[in-house]
């Protein structure tokens, strides 16, 4: 074979700049560098000595001089990043970012992190249900006092055959339902577009290789809309566990209220919300908790965040809560560059890049 | 087609009792009743009025008369079962019958509940692993001050590409491997006698539909062995999580002890019980749970039972003990009537039973 003429790459006149609350990973800057010639990169530890976080516009000048790729979770105010072509948001959702000036700039490439976090996400949702089903902060209590309870004293109810609702099928929602199925577990999915084909059932956001539901074969039963209405129907089929995986948009702020917690408490349906906080009214939810509408409810996410000691919330019956952790895992950050990388790769080559963000549905 | 002839049931003589700790189910008793003419069944409650259980002995004479058919946990003395043909053993495991006259006589056929309580007991394997690795006690105990903790506070490791070894890969072990496997794990299967052929490894206890691995596909990798040695290889293989899945017999009882933990060490493999309590020696699981020589620990056997209040095992770090509740559901009536429904059909075509113990290898 001849000599493949040297060309410049695309990516010869870039400056990535990477805000993430982890060290340098100098294997990875030197294999990018490799790979792309040309192309530098800046990387910034978030975190700060005394605990909190390096906000983007307290990075120094002089490294934002020229940064045409940024890969962060919060945005830089828009004179910052004018020169930007691409961000790589680091989280699934991109509500942070949506009135941002560069956003609004088609131009200019969102991609999100979709995928990444799936299965600690999933595990999160699956882990979370189980302990509430199976007891086990009661076994814990009793630990304490080195109480053997009689394995009588309460009533146990496993997966087989209950009924797992997904409200939005994406990338985590998708892995919550391969592990649900393989409980003996049925599925039911909600999308905001109709998926009537097995072409549009698909979904082709980064998927870990092993996990997922790409090709969309899992749910038994597929429901959509746009409207409060389809999502009502979809609430009163009957679910035993109901995902919570929707984008936080003006569309469903708040979509969780006192009619919700209503339609299911027929079913008593246990909710888990990893998606974000404010989908949620704190009252109704805290209402449904008191009052039995629904067995229990697992929160990674609150409004606000972070949720202020004295916050109701944190008294709520049969709640369980954790400081916004699920997305976490020890190869998080291997995990993203890896993804990173491979939208590098495709700007490189000229290619599609993955998990782009349409502006319009905000996902 | 012509008239076919009445015959005899096979179980028109029989007298079926069951011991079990529930109130009669009366559409069970008469459907079995129609089904089978002339069996007789009779029905008791183990549960006594003021906690704890009617023992098979404390069944009055009359009850006792003429039985041919035991369902119950535990045995009663041989005189009373000295007419019985078949036992149905409602657990998994037949170790309260090995010493006892009947079990001995190989004209009585014994079956166990074998695969009714794979799904409970494997949602308690993955439960109780995924509230250790995502750290849920510590979030528990941070809501009752109010604590939202940074999100980075300690660390998390998912599932993927973790491994999981299965030492006794039967009913409950293979819906372990199936949840395992939907989270990204690799399953790691150990047997007593070599499954090299696609035909070995199949499974034919009882299998809930959708549960489990009854044609033994999830494994990467099998081994097998009757020897200590075979199971020291087995732990060497980098565990993240080890399920005790085997039967308490002479060979078994004590398996783990200081040598065991010290193989685990290597990969501080977190140790799941749910098979039963002496297979694990006490002082060396807590010396290995104080030096750190394994991860954590979930039991939900212990030696003894019930475990005494001021027993060590209670306060050993990163230990999660439940008081033998892993197979309790709802349905688990529900679940070993139909297996034992099944074996009656069974007796009455003369098909071959469901779950039969093999009496020299005591399960």
């Amino acid at each position: 074979m001849g000599d493949i003429p040297d060309q410049a790459s695309p990516l010869a006149k870039d400056v990535l700049l990477l805000l993430l609350s982890a060290a340098e990973d100098p294997a990875w800057t030197r294999r990018v560098s490799e790979r792309f010639p040309g192309l530098q990169v800046r990387w910034v530890d978030s975190r700060k000595p005394g605990g909190g976080y390096i906000q983007p516009d307290e990075i120094p000048d002089g490294v934002w001089n020229g940064v045409t790729i940024f890969y962060s979770y919060l945005p830089a105010s828009p004179s910052r990043m004018s020169k930007v072509r691409f961000v790589q948001v680091s989280s699934a959702g991109v509500d942070k970012w949506v009135d941002h000036e560069v956003y609004k700039n088609p131009d200019v490439a969102f991609c999100t992190t979709n995928g990444c976090q799936s299965p600690q996400i999933a595990e999160w949702v699956i882990g979370t249900w189980l302990s509430s089903q199976h007891h086990f902060l009661r076994y814990a209590n009793n630990m304490k006092e080195g109480f053997w309870e009689s394995p009588l004293a309460v009533e146990v109810e496993d997966s087989v055959n209950l009924r797992m609702g997904i409200l939005g099928y994406g990338a985590i929602g998708r892995q919550c339902g391969k592990i649900a199925q393989a409980m003996g577990m049925e599925v039911y999915a909600y999308t905001r577009s109709e998926r009537s084909t097995p072409a549009s059932r698909k979904d082709d956001s980064y998927c870990i290789p092993g996990t997922g539901d790409p090709d969309g074969l899992i749910p038994t039963k597929w429901f959509h809309g746009a409207s409060r209405e389809s999502v009502n129907a979809f609430l009163a089929q009957d679910l035993d566990i109901l995902v919570l995986g929707l984008p936080l948009t003006e569309e469903t702020k708040g979509l969780f209220g006192r009619e919700q917690f209503e339609i299911l408490s027929k079913r008593r349906t246990f909710v888990s919300n990893i998606a974000r906080g404010p989908l949620v009214q704190n009252d109704a939810l805290i209402e449904a908790l008191e009052t039995g509408k629904i067995r229990a409810a697992a929160l990674d996410v609150t409004d606000p965040e972070p949720l202020p000691k004295d916050h109701p919330l944190w008294r709520a019956p049969n709640i369980f809560i954790t400081p916004h952790v699920s997305w976490r895992t020890k190869v998080h950050w291997e995990r993203v560059l890896g993804l990173l990388e491979a939208n590098l790769e495709r700007l490189h080559t000229r290619q599609p890049l993955i998990n782009v963000v349409n502006r319009s549905l905000h996902y």
